[in-house]
């Protein structure tokens, strides 16, 4: 049994799948492995951003540089951003002593809930690059481990939405864990993961508490406001920590708790100067410096708890999508988000069996 | 007033010194800010570590290093690491607008508990560099801003232990607040954080508690258990997950609490393979990556909650020195440590009065 995947990894020694440099997801299946077709990958917000900078905006070299990502490391570790994403495939085998050998069949529709940094993928075509949701259509092979946690794609939600919502399903589950009755909320980055949060965020709060996002994006704002999920909305790009500083003020002051979904780095300070001392910050950005964060918070002499967003908490999937099944303003925000991608076709897409 | 120090940032515009490229060392001192002469920089041991591999052991192109670092940017700030470290020296001049205006006189010796990422510095000479205790005799000219946390020289405790206690003070108050009677507590990297830090668990554990260190140096790891810190010393390297992981087999499984101290990068997943579901890592170490922190933590599937390093606690500084004051083994222990120093002189050092 390898419930890690050690014997995937080929370099370096000791090293688990995470943290290798190169996977190799060749091997012929492991006894408590499961086997993927994939049909897309949800590519990290930081990670995917990173790319189309350096691609320049253009979808076919976004789509190369991650075939080439794929192709050197067994896998879609970023090495600029450290990040991955995760993915939604058909199941093709399941080894007798995986943990879901009775749930799963073959042809099951599931996604991985587990990143792309540590997950052996093969990718034998990318058929088309979605910039708005960070999404790839491609036709692989990927491997999940015993240790990986997965699920079952609901029937009852578009499948953009709900691939969508459980690409970020650990931020509502730990934000929740951490939200209070009346306190106020601050919410860096409204985007997909932001609005999740805001909408735990409403639940938990209560009538006394207060809920602010922050985003550069006017767009972004106006739908989690329009969508009810926040008092107050902030147009501040949180790169700038005097204008947030000074936005923070103007809202009344610092905040009990302050997650920060930013999806573009140097947003550490903000966030740190927007959190009153005593209160909590929760890092989810994937493109959170741990040390602008450890010494920002030192520099400036604030006492707060800072908490790294850990991506995994027990049932965040169904957490996640109930939250998006009962709270119907969040639902049409991201179903629109997620529809309104303008698909980057790449090449012809395949016909389907029917269509 | 300009408590964080914005009008020393030369570029980028609207950051905070912390994440400046540059600062402006120069400019006149303010009302609000204090001057320093610098008698020497206490370097974050991550930096260092990076410093003398990049100069291949040698001290001399270490300053050199050093020296380049601070003429380019303004401060010590480490461009790979991203981390810094704090200085000691005497107060110069006292702004009569800064918070310790009528507390600090010129000539008081203090030590800085402020990152010298965001610390104005101008270096005029260095003296000499020891780096088994990553420190570099200097003079030069430092600037603190209102909001810098500062603490005296204390006059009974050798200045190199006091110093040296200082640079890492936030560290047991921190755990401190994590810690409770019972647990069992792993420490990854036995230097003087973690030696602090199992001092202070020494305290608060209990009886009913354990407490183990880690390492792969065994002088280290003697050091720690010699001094009665710790009921079992770990051989091992952290950033080999498979080896620590079967480590922590052997110690009878994972622990309540994992309190990362290392100085080299890489030992994330160790410390999350080593901490319980429900358990918590607090990651000290400047050399942690937060990307493989949250995503290690996904990837195994480990429900525990991860706190960054906050480097400043209330009452850290006089926490950290009283804990070494009643703990004679952890004296004896640090104090050997930064006299045990085998100084790497540059250049004859410049006569004192009276010697």
């Amino acid at each position: 049994m390898d419930p890690y995947g050690l014997r995937r990894v080929v370099s370096p020694r000791g090293a688990l799948p995470q943290r290798a440099d190169v996977l190799d997801p060749a091997l012929p299946l492991g006894e408590d492995e499961l086997a993927l077709d994939v049909e897309a990958l949800a590519v990290d917000a930081a990670s995917f951003r990173q790319l189309e900078q350096a691609a320049r905006g253009d979808p076919a070299r976004v789509a190369a540089e991650i075939a080439r990502i794929v192709r050197a490391r067994g896998k879609l570790h970023n090495p600029v951003t450290g990040s991955g994403g995760m993915l939604l495939g058909r199941v093709a085998e399941v080894g007798p002593r995986h943990p879901a050998a009775s749930a799963l069949r073959p042809g099951d529709r599931i996604a991985t809930l587990v990143s792309l940094t540590l997950t052996p993928l093969r990718l034998d075509r990318i058929l088309a690059v979605h910039p708005e949701t960070e999404r790839v259509d491609c036709v692989g092979r990927a491997i999940l481990f015993a240790s990986g946690p997965w699920a079952r794609v609901p029937a009852d939600l578009p499948e953009a939405l709900a691939l969508s919502v459980l690409d970020v399903c650990g931020a509502p589950a730990l934000a929740g864990r951490l939200l209070r009755p009346g306190q106020r909320v601050l919410v860096i980055g409204a985007g997909k993961s932001g609005a999740l949060v805001l909408a735990r965020a409403r639940e938990l709060v209560g009538a006394g508490g207060f809920l602010a996002a922050a985003d550069r994006s006017r767009d972004a704002l106006d739908g989690v406001r329009d969508a009810g999920l926040c008092e107050l909305a902030l147009e501040v790009d949180a790169a700038d920590a005097v204008a947030t500083l000074r936005a923070v003020e103007d809202a009344g002051g610092p905040f009990d708790l302050v997650v920060s979904c930013a999806s573009l780095p140097g947003t550490e300070l903000s966030a740190l100067l927007a959190v009153r001392d005593g209160g909590t910050v929760l890092f989810f950005s994937m493109a959170t410096s741990f040390t602008a964060a450890a010494l920002g918070a030192e520099g400036i002499a604030r006492d707060a708890l800072l908490v790294v967003g850990n991506g995994y908490v027990p049932g965040h999937a169904e957490l996640a999508l109930d939250l998006v099944r009962r709270t119907p303003a969040l639902r049409d925000l991201l179903a629109r988000r997620a529809a309104a991608t303008p698909a980057a076709p790449l090449a012809p897409a395949p016909a389907r069996a029917g269509s």
